[in-house]
């Protein structure tokens, strides 16, 4: 089986694509692509057993809307999902720390300012394309540190220096959660395990309180709302003089629940055009709750 | 003045830095700070003419969390606001470009993966940390392509291949809205302007439907909501054993609206908890809407 993911080698997305299969006893073969809109676009390239892992909601940013509009646009299936800790060591060689200095992704070197500043205050930061790019040039130099996962440091066989420097935010260390896609929905049904369903919500219209009204239905059918995230509409939605928006709501059940199912036809009975090809609700797909 | 903006120079937060001070006559030091979180910090570790500009929207991937926590955390406010486009150009050499390929921050690749493979199709793709530092690259090499703004391109001599390749999106070029930032409300208020107004309302309980009552409230005040983002509650909300929400909400009035102050007035009543330094709603400023 093909299991796409973002790359490079050694990424937290392949570290969660190897999650994701610890379970499975089929050969996978795990291909990296870039960017982000690749993954997607070679998973539709392939049959119907191939899978691909995206990024979906990690703690410090939210809903990643990018990969919510890939799966939309694509009209790919989520069928399952893998929480990654976002845990970056330092490693690396003393030797030449001055001048060649602490090697990162912009983003690494930031979630880790606290312990770089109160222990390496005066070393320069050097910021390189990924975290595994920076660990490849230390270990290649043999001088300096870099600032990267575990396997990352592993795959370039750098001396740790220091495990878990990440800053704690909100009590929390960081972390992403990742969906498994498929073409087909080929997700399984559990019955012990807490799942949430993410849809998107296109009224297509504007007006003061549509979101309310949506939302009322949702609670009156005692559905629980994880997240929400609003967006310009990406469907057509004629020449209505206005913006309509659209909404990613994640549910806190599967949609096969009963309840949910009756929102779904409430919000495409009243938003749904009439005599048209569009459809104001679309299931991406449920999953087991991330934790 | 002092004026913090996320670097390196010639970035796009540099433009609008540029943009949002075309009127001011008085002399304005721009400093460029990283990551996101030193922008403000430094902003706050000023006096109170200081101003900071920081990324808080960009088309393709929504409301940037990071930005409007920071604002929360460090109680600093928006008092203006700057729309910059997104538009990349090909500048560089054709020598050597086969080898030395095309430089670029990734998602700088990404936004112009269209125009580069239906021109370039075999020529490599180099990852760097940012679009400026690639351009830098090819000039100080004279060798390859750097996608880059046409800023960066003039700031490294570079000569111009082609003007604005980023891809088209849903109709529209991608852009990026800022906020600038200040210790102190300095916002002014022009009465032929639309205004915006952020405000962040955290319940500290948590309950089915309770995000439709709050917008429920919106809309009984006729408030149009333009932009709605959830996450954790950022404060601390005691032992109540669930994790409790708190919403971001872009309202389309000014604060000193008297339907949205009596909206606001309404959510604090309800929940602020009692006998707490605890509030419901915070707004974190007005500014005029981006287009």
């Amino acid at each position: 089986m093909k299991l796409f993911y973002l790359g490079p080698e050694g990424s937290f997305s392949h570290q969660a694509a190897g999650l994701s299969m610890r379970n499975r006893s089929s050969a996978i073969e795990y291909i990296p692509k870039v960017p982000l809109e690749n993954v997607v676009k070679s998973l539709c390239a392939e049959g119907a057993d191939a899978v691909a892992i995206i990024p979906y909601y990690n703690y410090l940013e939210g809903l990643v809307q990018e990969s919510l509009d890939l799966i939309y646009e694509n009209q790919v299936y989520i069928v399952g999902s893998q929480r990654v800790p976002i845990i970056f060591c330092l490693g690396g060689y003393e030797r030449g720390l001055e001048q060649t200095g602490i090697s990162s992704h912009p983003k690494a070197l930031a979630q880790c300012s606290q312990y770089l500043n109160q222990y390496y205050p005066n070393i320069p930061h050097v910021e390189v394309s990924s975290t595994t790019e920076g660990a490849r040039i230390v270990g290649e130099r043999r001088s300096g540190f870099a600032v990267v996962s575990k396997e990352g440091l592993l795959k370039y066989e750098l001396p740790l220096i220091k495990e878990d420097i990440g800053n704690i935010k909100h009590g929390k260390t960081n972390f992403t959660d990742f969906f498994l896609l498929a073409r087909q929905d080929i997700s399984q049904y559990h019955e012990k395990t807490d799942y949430f369903t993410m849809i998107a919500v296109t009224p297509y219209i504007d007006r003061v309180g549509l979101l309310q009204e949506i939302l009322a239905q949702v609670s009156f059918y005692d559905l629980n709302l994880a997240k929400i995230h609003s967006r310009p509409a990406i469907d057509e939605v004629g020449n209505l003089g206005v913006e309509p928006q659209m909404f990613y709501l994640e549910i806190m059940c599967h949609k096969d629940n009963e309840d949910f199912k009756h929102c779904v036809d409430a919000l495409e009975y009243k938003f749904t055009p009439k005599n048209s090809h569009l459809s104001a609700v679309r299931i991406l797909g449920s999953y087991p709750a991330c934790s």
